[in-house]
């Protein structure tokens, strides 16, 4: 499932574009553009690492001064991290350059990278090829934007979902990017998601966070986290529904479509994992707090050994047991249960199985590990991907 | 290095011998003895893992009641972890007919298993051997012991150290095993350590415990956490120097002695680590405590991007600054200086060099990545190793 629609994805109001700018040897796409038309509330959220790369420094800076803004500008080839001041003044001087080209002011341009660490940004070839990304804007060049923004990604990432405000349907779509340095909050994932219908910045901002929790910050590839993950969100009211306020009953139905592009969102970054040949849930039930589940369930995404196992295909369910064990929560080694898919492989703590496991039980390219620690009812569920050598060779030699 | 000495290691009043009992379908010796011809006082450190193995609750009770012993059996090809009540049965069943072939109290043998978790040992095959064993033990038989403890491991490590009190020179020597499910404390490594040096019950805990948290607790290998993981150590005071007390000058001769048998051990495992083409030491100064320091060592020792792209013999410093930005500590940014071997990588949080790198800097068996902080003055180091594709083909398919 490269993405849910077959026909092309448009949203009201939002026009995309995606050129090659030669930041990358390849040739490919490198440079992404959104635009709204009308003038849209933006929400982000960005990496936690204390580290920041400087798109994200001025895109923080430009949402707690205004929070308003009508474009993004996305370059994938290099990262604006680590770039000291002449970084900081790159990224600025990209957006500025965007927003003299579609004739808008600069604090409304939002700038976004994502590709090598420390390297400065080849702003030069940006600049030049800024205009010709502005005359190829188009209401159906999603998928190019999409497509711009990869780095070691295997397909686009794009998911849209509709929802009806009584008489008036709205759109939310969202692109992102992922593979490699994806954890534990955010890593370098970038993820942009537009929507015609009108939200206050408060509901904005919250039903955003609800969706993020839930889906980028619950998505394990490998243990690094990135300086520049982003997730911004533009809403440009162009339904011109009554603008949805926090904790209302349309709020509810926007948190809940918001987080279904989310967690599908996440979903394909999980099964794009670098190098990955399986997407993994990992639902640990039965504890006594969401955060004890959640901290079981990424200790075993985060688990070297249970990841290379599954992409071994083997049922090595001690390395689960071990993980558990190493979790920091407290439990019960004589009630815990592990499930993979319906297979019971653990009760009470001691293998459940005698006979040989059934050959297709790990085959399949989507695996859930169910483990119930048997000691509450609460619940948490971790994406990741399993552990292969081509991750090892991707990231052996990624520097260009 | 694989030993410190050419010649045979022995140790005053310490036989050890290793056999095959038919655990590991390869044939390989499977099965180590250690004996003391007296009794000698006996202390360890284990895994923290919640879920401990069989045979370690059984040491772990041995060293609370009595702290005494004469034995040490270990088998290799299979944990005896997640087994249950047999498992328990099955560890002292080891120590039990141990004993009587060597004719003394089974309370006096200690017991230790590495290897496949969650299934039952194969107690009969086990019974059987040990006599066998016990015939073969000999005051030169370290190495074999050494061998029959490997799991995944390459070579044996073995390391001994003498120290002189007065006219007597006394030995310490160990032997360990590692190479994956190593860190962040003590994963499937099992270390034990013989003296005939006389030490005091508290003396000797507090030195074991001072030369494990610098050597074995700074050990990374993968992110994962053994259920095994047992550092043993006897001395039997053969030498018959006055019993060593704490915090005297002789503690801190012996305690340094100790340390320096561990980190040595410690090193070799690191090398060693699963399919490890390099020795990775990572030093971090100018931290503002030592509990700083050891956060951002361990951080960049346990980040996969860092280690793949040391495999790679790329020099991707951006990794290594986004894993100091995420490891918790309290950073400056533009304070950071990085340097890899003697080559100045990062000045002042930027990149310092814009020539080629010499194309041997990365080419190397040994790779020390020095961080300075410019925050203070306090420092820690961490040993770990580079990631490959080797590591994954071991770890997708270690069932055996």
């Amino acid at each position: 499932m490269k993405s849910t629609n077959k026909t092309t994805i448009t949203v009201p109001g939002f026009k995309f574009s995606a050129i090659s700018a030669g930041i990358k040897k390849s040739g490919l796409k490198d440079l992404a553009l959104i635009f709204s038309e009308d003038k849209a509330i933006v929400k982000g959220v960005f990496t936690s690492n204390k580290i920041k790369a400087a798109p994200v420094k001025v895109d923080i800076e430009r949402i707690r001064k205004r929070g308003k803004g009508q474009a993004i500008i996305i370059n994938s080839g290099n990262a604006n991290a680590c770039t000291g001041l002449r970084g900081l003044k790159d990224a600025k001087d990209m957006a500025i350059n965007t927003a003299k080209s579609l004739g808008i002011l600069a604090e409304l341009v939002y700038v976004s990278s994502t590709g090598l660490i420390g390297r400065p940004l080849p702003i030069q070839k940006i600049k030049k090829a800024i205009p010709d990304a502005v005359k190829k804007l188009s209401s159906r060049g999603i998928k190019n934007a999409a497509s711009a923004i990869m780095t070691t990604d295997t397909f686009e990432k794009i998911y849209s979902k509709k929802i009806r405000f009584g008489n008036k349907q709205g759109t939310i779509a969202g692109i992102a990017k992922g593979a490699g340095m994806i954890s534990p909050h955010m890593a370098t994932m970038l993820c942009f998601i537009v929507t015609d219908i009108s939200v206050t910045p408060g509901a904005l901002d919250s039903a955003l966070r609800q969706a993020v929790n839930k889906s980028f910050n619950r998505l394990v590839i490998d243990n690094d986290m990135s300086t520049n993950d982003t997730v911004l969100i533009m809403a440009n009211g162009i339904l011109k529904n009554s603008p949805i306020k926090k904790n209302s009953l349309p709020y509810y139905k926007f948190e809940a479509a918001l987080s279904e592009v989310t967690y599908n969102l996440s979903k394909m970054i999980a099964r794009d994992g670098e190098g990955a040949t399986k997407l993994i849930e990992v639902i640990v039930k039965g504890a006594r707090t969401e955060s004890d589940a959640e901290k079981v369930a990424r200790t075993i995404a985060h688990s070297m050994l249970v990841k290379t196992a599954l992409y071994g295909q083997s049922p090595n369910w001690g390395r689960i047991m071990a993980a558990i064990g190493y979790s920091g929560v407290k439990i019960n080694e004589q009630k815990i249960n592990i499930h993979i898919n319906k297979l019971e492989l653990v009760n009470k703590g001691i293998g459940a199985y005698t006979n040989r496991l059934p050959g297709n039980l790990l085959s399949k390219k989507e695996i859930a590990i169910i483990i119930d620690l048997g000691l509450g009812k609460k619940e948490a569920r971790v994406l990741t991907c399993d552990l292969t050598e081509k991750y090892i060779r991707i990231n052996a030699c990624y520097m260009t």
